[in-house]
C-alpha cells in the first residue's frame, strides 16, 4: 500500500463517517423515528428532547455527551455502564498521555535518522517511505538512538500502572457506592445455594432447606425458594402468551376492518395447523380465545405440579438483612466444599435458572472441556471451515439442493461462487463466533448471564489477538507458527519483534476503518431503523408488537469489550515502532467515548446489573495486552542488535507482580461484598414478600394475591413472622 | 555390603532395639522415675499404673497401646494427635496391603527370571546377589514379566487413593467433631483481625476498633483486644518471675540449712552482678525481696503504658455466638482486601504475637524472601559448610580461641580434626536445620506456632527427600544433576529410573536402623532421664524447678512428619522395583504406630491444639511422593526396554487429578469452620469474660479482679452488657 492509496482509505472511511452522522441529524429529528434514537428515555418516560437546549445544531449531541456526568450514567444505565466508561477514559488517558511525550521526542529521533531500511524492515512492506521514516525500523541497529525508545518502552508501561491502578480504585469505590446505596437492591438480600445434597426419607426439599438455614441462622432467615425444572411450565406459559398476542392481533385487525367499513363478516381467520400455514380456517378470534381458556387451567396445574415435583438441588435463600446475606455468601457451610455451595445472588433477570442445579464436579468437568473446545477453536479453526467448504462444494450443494441448479449453472455464476465458498463460510464462520462462544460459556454451567458474557468475552479477546493481531502480523496460522517455536524455542522473542513492523500499515488501516465506519453506523443505526419499519409496516398491528419492535439492546459487552480490547492491543504494541498509530488510538477511544455516552443516555437499556463485575476481566486483558507489548519491544530491541536489550527483561517481571498485587487488594472486593459496605443503613426496612416475589419465575408466577401454589418450592411465612 | 554383613547390620539394630526396651521396662517401674515415663498421666492428676492390669509383664504397655481407643488419644491429646494416628494408620494400612498383594506375586515372578545382572544393575552394587534375585532387575528387560510389575504399580497407586480418600474423610469427621462439640472452646468465638488501617485524628485505636465491629455486628460483637508490642513489659515480667523463683529457691536453701542444724546466720547469699558471678555479696532472701517489691509497681505502670501507647495495627475479636465468628473469619469487611484482613482466631497459646501487627505486604514479601532462601538451602546447602569449614581450620582457630592450642598441636588430635572438621561442620549444620528452618517459618509473619511447624515441616521434608533421597540414589549433590538435566533435558524421566535399583540396600539398611535404634531411643527416653537426674540432683532445689525439669514435650511434628515422610518416599519409590522393602516399612510404621500410643498416652503433652490443620499439608506431601514413585516407575520401565511403557503416562495425571478434586472438595474446611459445624448448640451460654481473659498474654494479666488497667487496649463491657 502506497502513501497515496493509505490516504484515499482514511479519507473514504472519513466521508463515510460524515455522511452517516449527517444522517443520524436528519433521521433522529423525524419523530417516528425517535423509539429508535431515543428509546431509553422513552422507556423512563421521559421527552426525547428534555433537558437540551432548544437550538437545534447538528452537534448538540455531543455537547450533551460531554457535559453529562459519571453520575448520571449510573443513574441512567447503572454501574456496569459506568465501568465501561472508566475503561474508556484510561485507555483514552494512556493513549493521550503517551502520544504527548512520545511523539515530540520519537518522531524527529527517527525521522533524522540516515539509514536505508531494507525490505524486510520497512513497516510498510518497501513501498511507504513516508512513514517509515517516523517509526524505529528507520533507526540503524546498534545506533545510541535506541535508548531514546527504551525510555519510551518504559514511559508507556509506567503510565498503565499509574492510570490503571487509579481506575482499579475508582471502579471500587463505584461498586462500593452502589451496594452501600441506602436503596437496597433484593439480590442484596438473597444468597443462592446449589449442591443441595439429596434429600432424607420423609422430608421434603423444602423442609430440608429450611431446616438447615434456620438452624445457621435462626434470627436473621426469612424464606426459602427451591429451584425448580420450569422447562415444561415455561412451554405452556410462551404457547399461552402467544395465543394471548395473537388473539389482542386479530382484535386490532377485527376492528381495522369495522372502521374501514368492510362487511361485518371479514373477521379474521387462521389455520389450525403448523405455522398456521395449513389445516382448517377458522374464526381466528374465537379459536385463540378457546385456547387460552383451555391453557389457563393447563398453565396452573403445571404449575403446581412443577413446585411440588420438579424441586432441583438448588435454592434462593432470603435473608432480612444485607450483612448476613453477605457473610452468608462468603461461608463455608458444609464440611465438605461440595455440598451446599453459596454464593451472592445475582438480580433474577441476571439468573440461568437451567445451569443453577448443575452438579458441582458436571461444572468443573464442563469447565474443562469447554476450555479444551475453545482451545482447539483458537488453534485449528481453520479445520472445520476448510471441512464445511468442502462440504459445501457445488456439485454437493446441487445434490442438497437442486432446485438452485439452474442458477448455479449459470457459468459466471459458478466461477465466483466456486472461488468465494471458503471465504464465505469463514465470514460465516467469524459472525457466528461470538453466540458460538457466548453458548459455549452458558454450557459451562455460570449461573449468570453476566458471568457468561464476561466468559465469552474472554475467550474472543484471546481468539481476535491471538488469531487477528498475531494470524496477520505473523503472516500465517498459530499452528504453523508454534511448529516453528517448537524447532526452535529461543525464537518465541524474536519472532514477533521481527514480523510486527512489517503489518504497521495495515493496522493503521483497520483502526481508521473500525472507527470511521463503526462508530458511523454505530450512530446512525441505520440497520436497526430499517429493520424497524419493515416490521412496522408489514408485521406489527398491536401496541405491544411495535414496542416489541423497538425495543433496544444492551451495550453487548461480549463483544464489544473484546473488539476494543483489540484496538488497545494494536495500539500499544505499536505505540513505540510506530508512534504514528497513537493518534489513531485517541481517535478510537475518544470518539468511542462521545459516540457512546449518546447511546447510552439514549439508546441502550441494560439487561441486568452486576455491579462492576467487569471490571478485573478488563483489568486482565489490558494487562495482558502490556505484557505481550513488553515482550515484543523485548524482540524488536534483539532484532535491532542493541546491545542493552536485557535492561527491558524487568518489564514483563514488573507486570506480573504488579498484576499479582493488584489483584491480591482489589479482586476479593469483585467476587463478593465487603461487609464493611452492606452494613451500611438502608433508607427503610425491606418489604421481603416483595423482594421474595421478584425472584418468582415469570412462568411460576400468578395473578392470585394469595399465592396459595407457593407451598411445595417455596417455604410459607405465616402471619406471626414465623416460617411455615 | 555383602548379605551377612546386611544381616549383621541388622541383628546389631535389632539387638539394641531389644536391650532398649528391657532398659525401658525396667526403668519406667522405679518410682522415681516415673515422671519421666508417666508425665502426661501425672499432670492429668492420675496415677502412673491407673486403668493398668496388676500384672507386670515386662509388655503390658504394648497391650495397653493396642486396647487404647481413637477415642482417648482424642481426649488426653486433642485432634492434632489422632490425625498423627491417622496418618500413621493410612500409610501402615497402604504398605500391609501392597505387601499382602504384591509379595506373593513379585517374589516368585522375580526369582525364577533367568538373567544374569550386569554389575551396574544390581539392587546391592554387584555383592549381594541374594537381594538381587527378588527384585525387578532380575527381570530380562522386554520380558513379558513385567507386565506383573506394571499392574503392581497400579495396584500401588489405586491402594494409596483408596487409603487416603477414607482418611481424609476420617479427619474432616474428627475436626468436625472436635469443632461442633457442645463444649465450646475460647477460641471459637473470637476472630483475629490484622491491617487495620491507621487510626483517624480524635480517636483511639481502641475506640476505632469498636465502632468499625459494633456497626457490622450490632448483637453479636462483645469485645475487643488491641494486640500491643509487649517486649518491653514482657521483659520486666520475666525478670520479676525470675527473682521470684530464685526467691523461693534461696528460701528453701535457708529452710534446709536450718533442718541441718546449722547456724543461724549461714542465710544464703549471692551477688550483685552479672549472673550472680561477681559483685558484692549480699543476703540473698533479702535482696530478692527487694528487688520483687521494686519490680512490682514498675511492671504494673509498664502494663499501664503498655495498653494505652504501644497498641498495634492488629486485634482479637469476640463475639457471642460460633457462628458470627465463624462467618466473619471467611468475610471480606473492607472493600481493600489488605485492610482488616481478619482470620479463625487460633488458640491463645498457639499465637504468635509479635508476628501479628506484621503489615500484609510485609507478610507477602517476607514469605518470598524466605521460600527463596530455603530454594537456596536446599540447592546449595554444601556451600556454606564449605565455607564454614574453610573459616575453622586449625589455624583460625588457634587465632580466635588461643586456650585451645596446647591440646590441638598434639599430633593425634591434629590430624583426626583436620580430617573431620568439615564433617563436623555438616553434622552440626544438619542438627541445627529444623530449627533453622522453623525460624525462617516463624520470620515469614506467619500468625501462630503450628503454621509456622507446619510450614518448617514442608521445606524439611522437600530438604531430605531431595538431598537424602534423591541425593544419595544419584551418588551427588542436587545441584549436578540439575546441570545435566539441563543439557540433556529428556534425561529427567530416566535419571532417577537407572540409579533408584542401585541403593536398594543402603535404604534397607537406613529404613531398619532408624526404627530399632530410633525408637528404642524414644521409648526408653534415657537422654531425658539422664539430663533429668543430673538437673534435679545438682541444680533444682524447689517444687517448680523439679516440675520445670520433667516438663514433657510436645510431638515435635515439625521434625516427626518429614522424617516420616522420608520413609514413604523411600517404601513406594522402592514397593515395586524391590518390594522385600514393604515388610521393612510396615514393621516402621506398625512399631511406630505401637510405641508413640504410648508416648502419646503416657508422656507427651501438646503444646497447642488446631483441630487437624497438619492433616492437608500432609496429604499433600504423601501425594507428592507417590508422583515421585509414578515417575521412577516410568524411568525404570524405560531402562527395562519395556514397549508397553507408555501405559505408565495416566498415572501421574490421575495423581493430579486426584490431589485436585480432594483439595476442591475436603481443604476449604480445613482452613476455616463450616458454618453447620459451628451452628451445633453449646453446652451453656460462654462466661465470655473467662474467653476473653483466656486470651490476654500473661505479662499483662494482673490479679486485682477489677482489671481497670484494660481501658486502654482492651474494651470494657459494662455493667448492662453494653460496651463501654
Amino acid at each position: 500500500m502506497d502513501f497515496s492509496s493509505f490516504l484515499t482509505s482514511l479519507a473514504t472511511s472519513f466521508l463515510i463517517f460524515v455522511v452517516l452522522m449527517f444522517l443520524f441529524t436528519w433521521l433522529s429529528r423525524k419523530p417516528g423515528n425517535h423509539v429508535i434514537y431515543y428509546p431509553n428515555r422513552i422507556l423512563r418516560g421521559l421527552d426525547p428532547y428534555e433537558g437540551m437546549r432548544a437550538t437545534r445544531n447538528p452537534l448538540a449531541w455531543i455537547r450533551e455527551a460531554l457535559a453529562s456526568t459519571e453520575a448520571d450514567v449510573v443513574r441512567t444505565s447503572g454501574v456496569d455502564t459506568a465501568v465501561y466508561f472508566v475503561f474508556l477514559n484510561t485507555v483514552l488517558g494512556i493513549f493521550v498521555l503517551s502520544g504527548l511525550l512520545l511523539l515530540p521526542v520519537l518522531l524527529p529521533v527517527s525521522s533524522t535518522a540516515r539509514f536505508r531500511i531494507d525490505y524486510d524492515e520497512s513497516t510498510s512492506q518497501g513501498t511507504f517511505n513516508n512513514l517509515d521514516k517516523l517509526s524505529m525500523a528507520h533507526i540503524q541497529p546498534k545506533s545510541r538512538r535506541l535508548w531514546a525508545f527504551v525510555a519510551a518502552t518504559y514511559l508507556v508501561s509506567a503510565i498503565t500502572y499509574s492510570l490503571l491502578w487509579k481506575a482499579y480504585k475508582h471502579v471500587s469505590n463505584l461498586r462500593a457506592a452502589a451496594l452501600m446505596s441506602p436503596d437496597a437492591k433484593p439480590d442484596q438480600f438473597a444468597l443462592l445455594v446449589r449442591d443441595i445434597p439429596p434429600v432424607q426419607k420423609g422430608q421434603t426439599r423444602k423442609q430440608q432447606v429450611d431446616s438447615y438455614f434456620r438452624t445457621i441462622y435462626p434470627d436473621t432467615f426469612y424464606r426459602s425458594m427451591v429451584v425448580t425444572t420450569n422447562n415444561k411450565v415455561d412451554k405452556i406459559y410462551q404457547e399461552l402468551d402467544g395465543y394471548k398476542k395473537k388473539l389482542e392481533r386479530a382484535e386490532v385487525i377485527y376492528s381495522e376492518s369495522k372502521t374501514t367499513a368492510k362487511p361485518e363478516g371479514s373477521r379474521p381467520t387462521t389455520k389450525t395447523g403448523f405455522l398456521s400455514l395449513i389445516g382448517k380456517n377458522v374464526d381466528a378470534i374465537d379459536y385463540y380465545d378457546a385456547k387460552i381458556k383451555k391453557l389457563i387451567p393447563k398453565l396452573e396445574s403445571e404449575q403446581k405440579a412443577t413446585l411440588k415435583d420438579r424441586q432441583r438441588s438448588a435454592a434462593i435463600i432470603f435473608f432480612n438483612n444485607r450483612v448476613t446475606a453477605a457473610a452468608a455468601s462468603q461461608s463455608l457451610h458444609d464440611t465438605m466444599v461440595d455440598n451446599w455451595t453459596a454464593m451472592d445472588a445475582p438480580q433474577a433477570r441476571d439468573l440461568i435458572w437451567s445451569n443453577l442445579p448443575k452438579n458441582f464436579y458436571e461444572r468443573l468437568i464442563r469447565q474443562y472441556i469447554i476450555y479444551f473446545i475453545v482451545l482447539l477453536t483458537i488453534f485449528f479453526y481453520m479445520v472445520p471451515i476448510g471441512f464445511i467448504s468442502a462440504l459445501t462444494t457445488l456439485d454437493n450443494l446441487k445434490k442438497l439442493l437442486p432446485f438452485l441448479k439452474p442458477v448455479v449453472e449459470q457459468p459466471l455464476i459458478k466461477t465466483v461462487l466456486e472461488a468465494y465458498l471458503p471465504q464465505i463460510a469463514l465470514i460465516v464462520f467469524l459472525a457466528l463466533l461470538p453466540s458460538f462462544l457466548l453458548f459455549l460459556s452458558k454450557a459451562e454451567g455460570i449461573p449468570t448471564r453476566s458471568h457468561a458474557e464476561r466468559a465469552a468475552a474472554g475467550k474472543y479477546f484471546y481468539f481476535s489477538v491471538l488469531n487477528v493481531f498475531i494470524g496477520v502480523t505473523l503472516g500465517s496460522t498459530l499452528f504453523d507458527t508454534f511448529k516453528e517455536i517448537e524447532e526452535h524455542p529461543k525464537s518465541i522473542i524474536t519472532i514477533l519483534g521481527n514480523s510486527l513492523p512489517g503489518s504497521a500499515t495495515f493496522f493503521l488501516t483497520f483502526v481508521a476503518l473500525k472507527f470511521f465506519v463503526g462508530y458511523g453506523l454505530e450512530l446512525s443505526r441505520l440497520v436497526t431503523l430499517v429493520l424497524f419499519h419493515l416490521k412496522k409496516k408489514y408485521l406489527c398491528k398491536t401496541e405491544a408488537e411495535v414496542k416489541e419492535a423497538w425495543a433496544p439492546e444492551d451495550l453487548g459487552y461480549s463483544t464489544r469489550i473484546p473488539n476494543d480490547m483489540l484496538v488497545v492491543t494494536i495500539v500499544l504494541c505499536y505505540s513505540v515502532i510506530a508512534p504514528v498509530i497513537i493518534p489513531f488510538g485517541v481517535v478510537y477511544f475518544g470518539l468511542g467515548w462521545v459516540l457512546l455516552r449518546n447511546q447510552v443516555l439514549k439508546v441502550y437499556v441494560p439487561s441486568y446489573e452486576c455491579y462492576g463485575r467487569m471490571w478485573p476481566h478488563i483489568f486482565i486483558r489490558i494487562m495482558a495486552s502490556l505484557i505481550l507489548y513488553q515482550i515484543t519491544m523485548l524482540g524488536y530491541f534483539i532484532t535491532k542488535e542493541f546491545i542493552y536489550t536485557p535492561i527491558l527483561i524487568p518489564l514483563p517481571v514488573m507486570s506480573f507482580i504488579y498484576m499479582y498485587v493488584c489483584k491480591k487488594k482489589f479482586y476479593r472486593f469483585f467476587t463478593c461484598t465487603a461487609l464493611e459496605v452492606a452494613a451500611h443503613e438502608v433508607s427503610a426496612a425491606p418489604n421481603m414478600e416483595a423482594v421474595f416475589r421478584s425472584f418468582v419465575p415469570p412462568c411460576l408466577s400468578t395473578e392470585k394475591p394469595d399465592g396459595h401454589q407457593f407451598e411445595d418450592a417455596f417455604s410459607l411465612i405465616s402471619a406471626n413472622g414465623s416460617v411455615a
